[in-house]
């Protein structure tokens, strides 16, 4: 288990943020939030986060498809405080990009997330355009690269 | 994105599957699986797995908590057929260990999962036992390593 | 309260049923089957019983609309055997049709649902042809009427 | 098909109300709330009403369990904007009471949704004792009764 980067945990790097509310149905019989709702959180962020960035059409399919979504859990979330997810853009590679994500519950850190998106034209990597890029490079995280 | 390790894509090196039977609600707007919903049957087979493991007690929660959910999709799934998914231990620590599955629909394989759990006692890291690491030994994946 | 009437809990009154697993993220805080997840198992036994009706093709959204969902409870279910979901078609209107189910979990009847479609055209209740009608009354559930 | 009484409609006649975010997962194939996701709204404003009700102490469960729930569905839901939803108690009987619930997104009603919940002691209903009658009574939806 490796401790993800300081930079991931400040929400002051982020360029987009949005409080979720919490549902009875994401807590499981531990009675914290589950791990597959906040997974849920990362998803509504992300999509709110990509389709502000691409002028209010929503670009998740369209544009790209999820290829990985690594999650590491902090902490434990609970109900029904709602939660804060922060989302900025990560590494840009030629036909994929990352999304950066990470989402706090009152004063703690309860989970990070980076999800890869992969540019795809008949089922194969196509490189990414350049107005797309161009969004991407205007809101990346803040950090050490 | 990093392609998985060949082992892992093979069901024949698991030593646990279930049969997991889609929903409708599964599928999102493109008519697909949501990667989201994958991630459920990855959760639904890991807790069966391991509940198995543990003789019938669930495990999860009372011997350790998810601390990492990483998951990489490799083809799209699709409703009404189901998915199988496999199983095994992969790497043990001293107070985690974790758990790799893979999903296949049809002839497709369509996700890799790896999971990280981390025994806690009083919400700090503490060293697996020696019945559940045997327990845990005796159903690792076959792998390289 | 009213009771179910009795017809609607007898597996053998119904013309379709499935087998249904149920999932870790079923379950509540409670530790049973939550409710709207039962709900979601009516969902999917609905959309395959019409599909198969309909020949293959999805006919929910294209032919009909949900208009309502009735669903009483009965008892408690629990994780993880599966669910044993019947259904059938209740009555059928000018414009509308009941699809019919009961949900069984070992010996125990666990829910009723009753789910009321109405067929729109241009977002107006519009009569059901000829054709699904007769596909419809094919597939009634055996009843008092 | 029967409509929903008028005095359901208003959100006025309403003590209870709050704003849920709609999220992505909660689209269907048809682009529009999926009809169980909305059941999902109705289940946590439900919670959160008598939460509160019961001065912080979650009551469901402890103090009922959900005996049946019957949602009317009147007009389509979209994403990404939120949902509100109003909730005021129904009829009240001797070991049962009703929560009565409405759903508006932007200036249309989506939904309204009865749900029955029975006081239950060893499994069997059991009288509603005179606090939370005196509770429940204090926030009944204003109707023609």
């Amino acid at each position: 288990m490796t401790k993800p980067d300081a930079f991931r945990l400040d929400p002051a790097n982020y360029p987009f943020s949005i409080l979720i509310g919490t549902r009875y149905g994401d807590l499981d019989t531990n009675g914290h939030l589950n791990n597959v709702a906040i997974a849920r959180y990362f998803e509504d962020a992300r999509v709110r986060f990509q389709t502000e960035l691409a002028g209010g059409r929503r670009p998740v399919g369209a544009r790209g498809l999820v290829a990985a979504v690594h999650i590491d859990y902090l902490a434990e979330g609970f109900y029904p405080a709602p939660v804060f997810v922060t989302a900025g853009i990560g590494t840009i590679g030629s036909s994929s990009w990352r999304v950066l994500e990470a989402a706090f519950q009152e004063d703690r850190r309860i989970a990070v997330c980076e999800t890869v998106f992969v540019r795809l034209r008949d089922g194969k990597p196509t490189p990414i355009d350049d107005d797309w890029r161009a969004l991407l490079e205007s809101k990346r995280v803040e950090g050490p690269g």
